[in-house]
């Protein structure tokens, strides 16, 4: 068709435009230092044909762990203080809460006595918090809550507490063809309201962990009811799996910041192709948080470890970032 | 920046170019009957602003079923026949199967044998057949058949037995801006080798029914393993779960041919905005096959019972297509 002839053309054109990698206007959040450097060149020789590191446009997809990766993960990872404050909300129909862990250590802030529930308590508090209710409710459940919910340190918007030099990233990798996805061990549901506004990635091109679904025609409109059992943990070893049950082929870029995004960084870069691995090192105790080895959220042990054997480029948060966030809007 | 705003720019060029949906050279292998002209009326009111029928370019998402409805399905579903050959080509190693159910109805030829076996035999046979490999070495073994086998009527590659009208409503949707996905009970992963090539539509807009997967380090390279446990099952009230898991919104085009999917076609028909629910009707015994209600495969009632009280546009292939299949390559 002649439309489409000309829409290729103007395609062309664009990809053409942009494919000087680099421009100087990049990255502007970043310092000029070796991490950077080996980002825009793995971009820059992936969009240069005829270079040996050249990637396939249908082949330039980078993922991108989300907790610690594109947004703080401290105090703890955010969905549990979105758990914390639902349970809150809810306890006034729930009077038995007063006696039940896990709901009562998060009725008198006491997370001593909710970690000490375990597994089978966040399974618990999974199930109140986002089983029994339709997609739609629980996706008006989690807006409501960006935009009234404050970060506990910074008393900002949660969705303010993202890393600027990663948006710039995802940016800059969208500019030069590259598709981005989220692949991330916390909920698909919850990530999805807000990554389109605060990342620009649809909500098809964010893979999570999952609880069931079921399909059910409620006062004779369709809907899809969530249920309590864990679907799929989009952790681990889970995230390799994930990447293939949602894109289907292996990526070329990853990015994470913890020993639950190894798999995904070696599976990323164990391709045939040329492929770059990246890990956030959150050593900013002024600006954001210093943690790795002994932390809770977002432990960094065997990846620090195995980094440099495996290439893998290590951002150093204090050095490497001129900020971390953006300014409150 | 800079580069930013001039794409946009000619994105939004090309959208304007070709929001003037329906152009006379679209949709050639149509007839010009109700059925072309439903789909032309929606897709010219979901691009025009201000019409009611409007929808917003990152709402726009067609779902189309695949068996049936995108090709053929007979005489027996395709992913059948590849499973059936890939027995033949195992069994040298396998001689047990000469005395065991379902493996030897298929060695036979013994249709009724294999079918007997029901349920339980499919898994037996899928478990052989899909698991038990990496992606990478499946995905070979695919590509492989798909070059290789031959449809038992048309003696034509399989990905040859495409409906070319179909084709055009693909293309003609993307051209509009949608976002074409296929939700399919067939295997995603037997899907995805050629849909980007047939289709134009890439792995990641593929939804299908799926085994398990397990990442495993081989011979120190990553894989992952294919598992023989059904892991979900994309087919009637799976199909919004699979939309919901991998889309993450109601799509606003649901096109099938089947009872499995009627529940993709209510769930995407009873949004809050605009909707259209289409199905193809097996009509043409000249040119294709002609079957409903009393089929094994794609077998259509309940869907064509509710379509008028439901809205649907029913395709009459007979009436409303000029060409069946494109001309061979």
């Amino acid at each position: 068709m002649k439309s489409r002839g000309f829409v290729t053309g103007l395609g062309l054109a664009a990809a053409m435009l942009t494919s000087t990698a680099a421009l100087a206007q990049d990255l502007p959040s970043w310092n000029d230092t070796a991490s950077r450097q080996a980002i825009v060149d793995f971009v820059t020789a992936a969009t240069t044909e005829g270079d040996e590191g050249y990637v396939a446009p249908e082949d330039r997809i980078a993922v991108f762990d989300n907790d610690g990766t594109l947004w703080s993960e401290y105090p703890t990872y955010f969905q549990a203080l979105f758990i914390f404050d639902r349970v809150r909300e809810m306890a006034p129909d729930h009077p038995e809460w007063a006696d039940e862990q896990p709901f009562k250590g998060v009725l008198d802030g006491d997370m001593a006595a909710v970690a000490a529930t375990g597994e089978e308590g966040l399974m618990k508090l999974v199930a109140v918090t986002h089983a029994g209710s339709t997609d739609e409710e629980f996706t008006a459940a989690v807006t409501e809550w960006f935009t009234t919910a404050r970060h506990p340190d910074s008393g900002r918007p949660f969705t303010e507490m993202t890393f600027e030099p990663m948006i710039e990233v995802l940016e800059y990798l969208r500019d030069n063809g590259f598709q981005t996805w989220i692949v991330s061990g916390g909920g698909i549901d919850f990530m999805r309201p807000m990554t389109e506004d605060v990342y620009g990635i649809p909500p098809q091109q964010v893979v999570g962990s999952q609880i069931g679904k079921e399909y059910q025609v409620i006062d004779g409109k369709p809907q899809l009811v969530r249920t309590p059992e864990l679907f799929f943990l989009d952790d681990k070893v889970g995230k390799p799996v994930g990447i293939s049950r949602h894109i289907g082929k292996r990526p070329v870029m990853a990015f994470g910041n913890s020993d639950g995004d190894y798999e995904m960084l070696e599976y990323t870069t164990s391709g045939d192709g040329p492929s770059l691995g990246v890990i956030v090192h959150h050593t900013d105790a002024v600006r954001e948080y210093a943690y790795d080895r002994d932390s809770q959220a977002g432990k960094l042990d065997r990846a620090l470890d195995d980094a440099p054997k495996n290439g893998w480029v290590i951002i150093d948060m204090a050095a490497d970032w001129a900020r971390v966030n953006a300014d409150p809007q």
